[in-house]
C-alpha cells in the first residue's frame, strides 16, 4: 500500500503544479502582464487547468482511490494519510461526476456572461445581461442535478465552497441572524452619526505602502516567503506554501481603503502559510473552505484591524506618517470614523454591521432563482424590495442594484454566503482564542502578535482541508457554525461607539 | 490530411503553453519571487518541461508526424504548413533519440555541478570542479554518440544550439577570422589608448532606466507587448508572439553596463515579437538558432548602438540627463570611449575586437575535450596557454580562468560558439541592410529605426525557425555565414577610433 501511496502523491504532485503554476500566470496577468498578452495568457491557464483536470480525473487515479479507499478506513482517522485519501476520493467523485462539455459550456457562456455584465453594468440596463444569466443559471442547475438526490437543489452549488454544509443549515443560521442584524442597524441609524471626514483627505499612496507594510509584518506576514505588488482588485495567491503573495490597491482620496485591504489580505496569506509542510502538493495544501478562508481574513482586518487596542498601538505612527491629515484627529474619533455605520448600496464598501445583509439577499435569490421560484426577468424587482426590507434603501439603477456584482455573470453560484459565514467563524474562534490567551487585548495594545498567530497556526492553519469547515469549527470551539457570537460582538462594539 | 494538420497544431499548442508557462516561472524566479519559494519552483517548472516532453516525444505525435511527412513533400517547399511538418519531425527525431534517464542524469550531474562550480569559483580551486565536469563531459559523449554516424562527435551538441550546423564549418569560419582579430588588436593595442573614465562615474539609477527606455522605444519596443524588471542576470522571455520582455540591471558606477544591455536584450524581444502570428503555439514561432537571435541582439546593441551616427541623436541626450557626468565630454571623446578595445580576462565584460577571441578559445577547448585529446585535468594549463596565444594575458588564477562561465556547469556544450556567430551574421546583414536602405546612417542619425526594423521583420523576424541558420542567412545576403564583412566591419571602425 505504501507504493500505492506514493503513486498517488506523485499524481496529486503533478496536479498541485500544474494548478500553482496557473496561479502564478494569473496573478502575473493581474499585476505586470503587458495588456497586449492577454488571449495567449488565456490560453495557457486553459491548457494547465485542462490537464490539471485531466490528471486528476484519470482512470488511474480512479484506481488507486478504490484501492486505498480500504486501506485508509484502517488508519488512525485524523491522520494525514486517511484525510489524504478521503478528501481527494471526496474531489474525485465530484469532479468525475461532471461531464467534461458541461464545464466548457460553462465557460463560454461566463465569457460571454461577463462581456455582457460588463455593458449591462455601464449602461445599467439588466436587459442586457438577463437572457446570460438565464442560460448561466440553466447550466447550474443542470450541474446541480448531476448529484441528485439532494436534500436541496442549491446543495451541490454550496458545496463547491463550503465542503459538506447544506442549504439548510446556512438558511437557519441566517434567519436567526437576519432580524437582530436588522434590528441592530435600526437602533445605529437612530443615533447621530460619527465623523470620518478626515480619512477622505488626500493620502500618499507610498506612506500608505510603508504603513501597511509595517502593520502587517508586524502581524508576522514573511517577505521571505511572501511578497506584495499592486493590483487592480486586492487579492491573495498562493504557488507554494512558502511563497504566498498579496497585492493591494490605493486610493490616494481616502485611507481607508489600502490600510483594511492589505489586513484583509495577510490574513488570507497567514492562513496559506500556514499549511503543515506535510501536507504540500497534495489536496489537503489548501483552506477548509472559502469560509474559514474568509474568517482569517476578517479576523486580522475586523476584529484585530478595527479594535481600539490595534489603535492605542498603530494610530501614534499613522498620525506621525500623516501629521497633516491627522495630527488634530484624536484616537477615538479616528477608531470611531473607521468603524462608521451607514447602509448602503454597494456591498463591498458595506461595514461590519451592515455587510451580512447584503449576503443574505443574494443567498435568498440565488436560491429562490435555483428552485424556479423566481425568474430571472423579475431579480431586479426582487433585489429592490429586499434592499428596501433589510437595509431601508431603493437602489437608483440596477448598476447600483442587481448589476453590481461580478459572480453571477462568473456562475460563482453558491460563493456569497461563504462571506457572511466567516463572519460568523472569526468571531466563533476570536471569543475561543480570548478565552486561551487571557492577554490578548494586552498583547495587541503592545503591537504582539506572535501568541494570536501561533494560535491559529496550532488550531487552524495547519490542518490545511483535512476536515470540512463544519467539523473544523466544531474542533476548534466545540459549538456548530453559530450566529451568536458575531451578534454579541457587533453590539458590543457598535453600542459603545453610537452610546446605544 | 487537414484533419491531422489540425491534431498536431492542437498538440502542438499543448507543448508550446506548456513551455511558455514554464518561461513565466523562471522570470518571476529572476525577478520577483520570494527567496523561500525556490524549492517549490524547481519542482513546478521540472513539472510543466516534463509534461511539454512528454507531449512532444508521444506515441500519438509519431503516429501523426509518419502520416504527415509524405503529405508535407507534396506542399510548397517554403510555406508554413511544409516547414511547420519538417521542423516538428525534426525536433520529434532528435527528442525521441535520447532516453529520458540520459536527461535526468543530466539534471542531476549539473544540479550538483553548478553547486561545485560556484564553490570552486569562489575559492578560484578548479579541483573542486573537476570531477563533477569529467561526468559532464561524459553525459555530453554518451549523448553524441546516440547521433552516430556523424563526421564529427561535436556536431550534436552544436546542433543543439544551430539546427544543421557542422563542426567543420564553424571551424572553417573561426579559422579565417582567428588571424586577423589577434593581427587587428595587436594593432590597436599599439596605438595610444583612448579615455573611457568618464563612464566610470556615478550615474544614478532611475537616470539610467529612463534613457534606456527612451533608447529601445525609439527602436519600437512595443510596451503594449512587453516591458521590462530588473534582473540579477539580464535576460529576454518570450511568453507569447504579443507577449516579450525584457529585462536589465544597472551599475551605478559605470553606465555603459545598463544601456548597452538594454540595446541588447531590445534587440532579442523585437526578434520575438516579430514572429509572423501565423506561427503562433509551434515550434516555428522560435528564433531560427541562438547565433541568429544574438545577430539580432548584437545588431542593436553594437551596429546601432555603439555607432557614431546613434550618438549624434542620442548624446544630446544623455548629457541632459547626467549633465556632471558627461557635460564637459565632447560627443567624439564619448564614442571613443564606448568603443575602447582592451584584452580582458573576462569574456563578458570583452569589446568587439576582442570577443570573438574569447569565444574560440571556448570552442577549440570543448571540441579538444569531446574528442578526448584533452582530459579535463589539463583545462586550466590550456586555458591559460590560449589566452597568452590570442590576448596577451595570463589568467592569474583559475577563478578569473576556466571557471568564470556558468556554462559548462550547467551542461550547455556547445553554446558559445554561437555568440561569435551571431557576431558575424550581424554584419553581413548590415551590410545587406545598407545596400537596400541606402539612407540608413541619415535615419539612424535622426533617431529613426522604423525602416531598418521594418526590413528586419520582413527578412528575418517573421520566419521564425521556418529556416535552418544558415539556409537563412543564405536567403537573405546571398552568402554563406561568412566572417569577411565583420573583419570590414571591426578595420574601418578601428582604424577610425584608433587611427591605424
Amino acid at each position: 500500500m505504501e507504493e500505492k501511496v506514493s503513486q498517488l502523491r506523485s499524481r496529486l504532485a503533478e496536479w498541485y503544479d500544474l494548478r500553482k503554476a496557473a496561479a502564478v500566470l494569473h496573478w502575473d496577468q493581474q499585476t505586470y502582464m503587458p495588456p497586449e498578452g492577454i488571449q495567449a495568457r488565456g490560453q495557457q491557464i486553459g491548457t494547465l487547468l485542462r490537464l490539471a483536470h485531466q490528471c486528476f480525473t484519470s482512470d488511474e487515479m480512479g484506481r488507486l482511490l478504490d484501492e486505498l479507499k480500504p486501506y485508509a478506513s484502517q488508519l488512525p482517522p485524523d491522520s494525514d494519510e486517511a484525510r489524504l485519501i478521503k478528501v481527494t476520493a471526496r474531489h474525485y467523485d465530484k469532479d468525475t461526476r461532471v461531464p467534461p462539455e458541461m464545464v466548457v459550456e460553462l465557460a463560454e457562456l461566463t465569457a460571454a456572461g461577463f462581456a455582457a455584465w460588463q455593458t449591462a453594468r455601464a449602461k445599467s440596463k439588466f436587459a442586457i445581461f438577463q437572457p446570460h444569466l438565464e442560460k448561466i443559471i440553466d447550466n447550474r442547475r443542470r450541474f446541480a442535478a448531476l448529484f441528485a438526490p439532494y436534500e436541496h437543489v442549491y446543495d451541490p452549488l454550496l458545496d463547491e465552497y463550503e465542503p459538506g454544509m447544506k442549504t439548510a443549515q446556512v438558511q437557519a443560521i441566517f434567519s436567526a441572524l437576519r432580524p437582530q442584524q436588522v434590528e441592530l442597524i435600526r437602533a445605529v441609524t437612530s443615533r447621530p452619526q460619527v465623523d470620518d471626514s478626515f480619512l477622505h483627505q488626500h493620502y500618499g499612496e507610498q506612506e500608505q505602502w510603508n504603513f501597511g507594510v509595517e502593520v502587517v509584518t508586524k502581524f508576522g506576514y514573511d517577505w521571505q516567503r511572501g511578497r506584495q505588488d499592486r493590483a487592480p482588485h486586492p487579492f491573495t495567491t498562493s504557488f507554494a506554501i512558502d511563497d504566498v503573495r498579496i497585492t493591494t490597491r490605493f486610493l490616494t482620496e481616502y485611507v481607508g481603503s489600502a490600510i483594511f485591504s492589505t489586513m484583509h489580505e495577510a490574513g488570507h496569506a497567514l492562513y496559506e502559510l500556514g499549511f503543515d509542510h506535510a501536507l504540500d502538493r497534495t489536496p489537503l495544501a489548501d483552506a477548509a473552505s472559502l469560509a474559514v478562508h474568509e474568517s482569517q481574513s476578517r479576523m486580522w482586518e475586523n476584529l484585530v484591524g478595527r479594535s481600539l487596542p490595534f489603535w492605542q498601538h498603530f494610530y501614534p505612527r499613522l498620525q506621525e506618517i500623516f501629521p497633516s491629515q491627522l495630527g488634530n484627529v484624536d484616537l477615538h474619533t479616528f477608531y470611531k470614523g473607521i468603524n462608521r455605520v451607514e447602509p448602503s448600496l454597494i456591498r463591498v464598501e458595506a461595514d461590519e454591521a451592515t455587510y451580512n445583509l447584503h449576503i443574505m439577499l443574494r443567498l435568498e435569490l440565488e436560491i429562490a432563482l435555483m428552485e424556479g421560484a423566481l425568474e430571472v426577468k423579475d431579480l431586479p424587482e426582487a433585489w429592490n424590495a429586499r434592499m428596501r426590507d433589510y437595509l431601508g434603501l431603493t437602489p437608483p439603477d440596477d448598476a447600483r442594484g442587481v448589476l453590481q456584482d461580478i459572480h453571477w455573470s462568473d456562475g460563482y453560484f453558491g460563493y456569497f454566503s461563504t462571506y457572511a459565514l466567516g463572519n460568523l467563524i472569526s468571531v466563533q474562534l476570536w471569543e475561543r482564542i480570548n478565552a486561551e490567551i487571557p492577554d490578548l487585548t494586552g498583547q495587541i495594545r503592545s503591537g504582539k502578535f506572535s501568541a494570536l498567530l501561533g494560535w491559529l497556526r496550532e488550531n487552524v492553519h495547519r490542518h490545511g482541508a483535512k476536515f470540512e469547515p463544519v467539523e473544523l469549527v466544531k474542533r476548534v470551539t466545540g459549538s456548530e457554525i453559530d450566529p451568536a457570537p458575531y451578534m454579541r460582538y457587533l453590539k458590543t462594539k457598535y453600542s459603545a461607539i453610537y452610546g446605544l
